[in-house]
């Protein structure tokens, strides 16, 4: 299939109308190529890769647009839906196709294409034939973008960014998975509605694996620069360990919740991916909780293995790992989660 | 069914931490009940209305939002979808109920809802069913917020728009269907594609009713200002009358070609109301081409009749219907289209 | 002199043409005068204002910004400036005039007007002379809007948000001095820049007087929700007070620089305070550091007095203080600083 | 005198702390050469450069701006209070020198430096001074940025343009004066605010040389696409080709009044040229009455001239020139322009 850029019908005259309408001037010289434009490429138009394509869409933060999916009608139908919106918007250019040329030239590629469980599929199952799925998705979007940074949402995000990286054969900061930066927007919301303040001014981290292994850091809540637990203390309120905990299973359970009663995520996820491409190619150097190559941070050893740890990210990707402070108990959990993640990794023979 | 405004389960305890985080000034005051935030409600969960509600967001057109459907977990999922965000987005006030009192105080209502055609369904019979929704959705919708503004997008607009304005007893300014304001959106893209210039840069509309009939206005079409027709002449680059109406028809398809292609329109559409809402909150006082009615104009007589001609939108919805010349053609089809829909309408006994 | 709304000398026929371009329709009601605008007014058009203004105008805070200052001339040469960028901007009605019944039905008042001093003048002699301005404005713009919230940006800001209370009568919720607002953003900055990470993720604050004896607060300082100084602590990095206090200084020294560099500063402030204006209208309910009435705080006694503390503000004022920790030291500086600006009110008699 | 770039007097012990608050991850590699960052020149810090620069920042079109001036007290200052505002915007680096390297590798250079009318100087003596002065500014702008575009402010703009083209070398679609693009605007907002409607509804030019002898093109002006002219013929409504003049003799007058209301103009310039920035960076193809090379058009001859015309703007500078119909005395004026610009263009000897 051929790339579907226009829609247009007009046929050969639309060039002559053009040139009539356009003079050149004297003297004009051809683009330089290295006036080069931002492009995203999103792989996989479901529900979470629409989301995230809209939304980057909605917020101006790429000059093109690339969308890669299986099924060309559904791909060609989104691609229209969204350039029909272009008396809306400042003009960007939406490309889709199902050859992976399309995203020639991408800076940041993400995916979210992924396989469904079958009914009575093992999880390892599933993620041999999400594994098998990446080996025909990462080497062509490494070979017509070599610079790229490559961007995971697909589950279970942290093997798959493990995955996306070995295929690729990037360095470790041009691979990232979009991890536990979502958790930590619930983990946000639910403390900034419980308290009746701007989610905006909560810091609070959630990291490690994502999903129902995640690890909340009780000692990184502030809200306004105020440390929350230190001021419960001081304030003499009582809160129960159980409490906390409650909080952070909500935040694990409002994904199922959400998936229970609308069918799948979608939004929230959208802006989450967007949010991290603005700190990305923006150049932001802003500190998200998303997976990372975690081999040598807090006692994780063993092996290579990608997990959420709070990281400074900016154009080249994650420039580093921000050194925060863990509870021996954070610690463990953490080290636990690495094992296991290795362990399936090693199942996989990846 | 009761609000679901807050997911948190934190229990009691949340508001003693509140109380006790943030301490009271001497002397302050309640709030004035003059300070009114904005508020937008959507009525209908469903694939467009969604679109409109998550552009509004990300836009920030609005302090509060809240979504009106009759299931109320698909609601619920949405709500929290939306709500986790919070910590890349300002703050919005997001709520969500069957119940109709949680659009109190709305300054616009956006009517998504529609009953879907049963296989083998009469259009007046579906028409009828749509009616009958209606006339449970406006009454509540007016007595709520009785200074509202209505913006109808449920189909077909224009009949629907009547309806909506007799069953509310408003102004006839403030009821408006979307009408051809995303199709008149989809012929800028067209002419700007064709010509590769910036589609906020052409000038174009379609009128009339939405759908089949509409009339394209071929006359009004510029780009950066310069007319094309005249243009187009002075040039003396020959065009076909076919080939223009081949454009119009290409606007016409493209929604059932986006709908056959994914199954439903949603992202164009979210973005064309989420601009009409701009224009109306902001008092922009822009010129959109919106159902409005339309008896009086162009000879149009013989009942209230809702088609969509370029109005001038403001604070107070419809601030009037800018004076564009038809030609006797032009004018015959919307003499014909509102003849048209007065005879549904008369079917409908509405 | 009258309203200099308009700066159009086309004459009467102007409203003939728009009459003959829109038309109304039919049912149509005059505009409810409960579909408020959002309304800005600023006093005062020199450097401080004039930012504040076009900042305002460009983050399209308000839907009517009205301009107020003595000097005719600088006044309607600054208002047309603005005007001239209509095509470029979101429809905002800009007003001007030196009479005050231009601020009617204002959401947020700007106060940036004050006297300058005079050679060999003492300090007690200027603050007189700018409480005397004070009182013929902030009678008037009380009167006029009162239900407005006045924001005090003039300086001493301290002692001036005192005095615009008492003239206002206003509860105290809604009268706030921008206080060490900037003061705290140049102390993120230099942080920031210090350690090459973005100032959003520096959470830190300045506090108290705004000027030489304002209170920085260290155990504040977070980076990316990880507290500085115990993190500095457990590194065993060392560092002396005599480190910290000199970033203090650099904070509080960098206003007279650039004072000294280019005669005033504008940019900064006019950015602080739109982000303000921001919070306060759009009832974003962040924690800023703002001038409030201290009394109760901190064990200051003895008098109502403004100093700059944490608040959280939304749509109507200050919602309350952050109950944030000091040290004794902190604790008794802000002590000191409120006797001494007590001292300075009474020798005001005011 | 070294790049100013870093306000900080902390100390070489800065990074130390940096360096232990982040951490490198395994497999990293160095930023590669071809991300390129968006940087904006801004060659002259008084009020016009300093509003061009304050705009860019607050619309958040760049990464990265560069200020440079001749005194570097003025410079510094300035590049200090925009930094100080670094917690309230998108994070942007900011550096500021005498010395053009600073410069090196912006996307566009924006000159706005100029030489003031001296008591009793003739025209063609501060002429010939701004030439001498352009002759420091322009090679080592082109030397530092081979392939940037060169975005000329200062004033006679149209001469200024031909000096800056002819002293880069470049390619003329790389070399572009701001020309009209206010007087068009300042044209858009007199008729806008005379028929009531959003300035971004009407479409009109001035074209030609920038000031007294512009020529306003009556045929372009459409209201919401409308074509003013002919709707008021059609209506019968008459006017005399002296209120049409009248118009245009206070566009050009506005600015002359602002400058006497005030003492310069700033703000609209200032969001004009970030207008022109946005649809140059962002690639956005939009149409702008700006200063281009017009041999060739509407029967220029003679020599290498530059004057604004209707041109489409993209990534590359100037795309082409829109074919737009001039009357015959339109077309007379623009020649009758053209030849007195390059009489002046003899006279220099350039």
């Amino acid at each position: 299939m051929h790339h579907t850029e226009s829609s247009s019908s007009l046929g050969p005259g639309g060039l002559d109308i053009a040139q009539a309408f356009f003079k050149p001037i004297q003297n004009m010289a051809p683009p330089s190529p290295t006036n080069r434009h931002t492009k995203i490429s999103v792989i996989g138009t479901g529900n979470v890769g629409m989301a995230i394509a809209q939304t980057i869409l909605t917020q101006d933060l790429a000059d093109e647009l690339a969308l890669v999916d299986a099924i060309p009608n559904k791909l060609r139908g989104e691609m229209l839906d969204l350039q029909h919106a272009a008396a809306f918007l400042p003009r960007t250019k939406i490309l889709a196709s199902v050859d992976y040329s399309v995203t020639a030239g991408s800076d940041l590629c993400i995916v979210t294409a992924g396989a469904r469980q079958n009914p009575g599929e093992s999880r390892l199952n599933l993620l041999q034939r999400n594994v098998a799925l990446f080996s025909k998705i990462v080497p062509p979007l490494a070979k017509h973008s070599p610079e790229t940074i490559l961007l995971i949402v697909s589950n279970p995000v942290d093997v798959l960014t493990y995955v996306a990286w070995k295929l690729s054969g990037f360095p470790s900061n041009r691979v990232i998975g979009s991890g536990t930066n979502l958790d930590s927007s619930r983990f946000r919301f639910l403390i900034a509605d419980h308290l009746d303040v701007n989610a905006q001014d909560v810091q609070a981290y959630i990291v490690g694996e994502h999903g129902d292994s995640s690890v909340a850091l009780w000692s990184s809540i502030s809200v306004g620069g105020v440390p929350v637990l230190s001021f419960l203390e001081r304030q003499q309120i009582a809160y129960e360990k159980e409490t906390l905990e409650k909080i952070h299973k909500e935040v694990v359970e409002s994904a199922y919740e959400v998936i229970s009663l609308k069918g799948y995520t979608s939004w929230a996820i959208g802006y989450s991916v967007a949010n991290l491409a603005r700190t990305i190619l923006r150049d932001q150097r802003r500190i998200h909780p998303v997976s990372v190559i975690a081999k040598g941070f807090y006692g994780i050893a063993g092996g290579d293995v990608f997990l959420s740890l709070p990281a400074q990210l900016g154009r080249s990707g994650v420039l580093g790992v921000t050194n925060v402070h863990l509870t021996e108990e954070e610690a463990r959990k953490l080290r636990d989660s690495a094992k296991t993640i290795l362990e399936v990794q090693n199942q996989l023979g990846v």
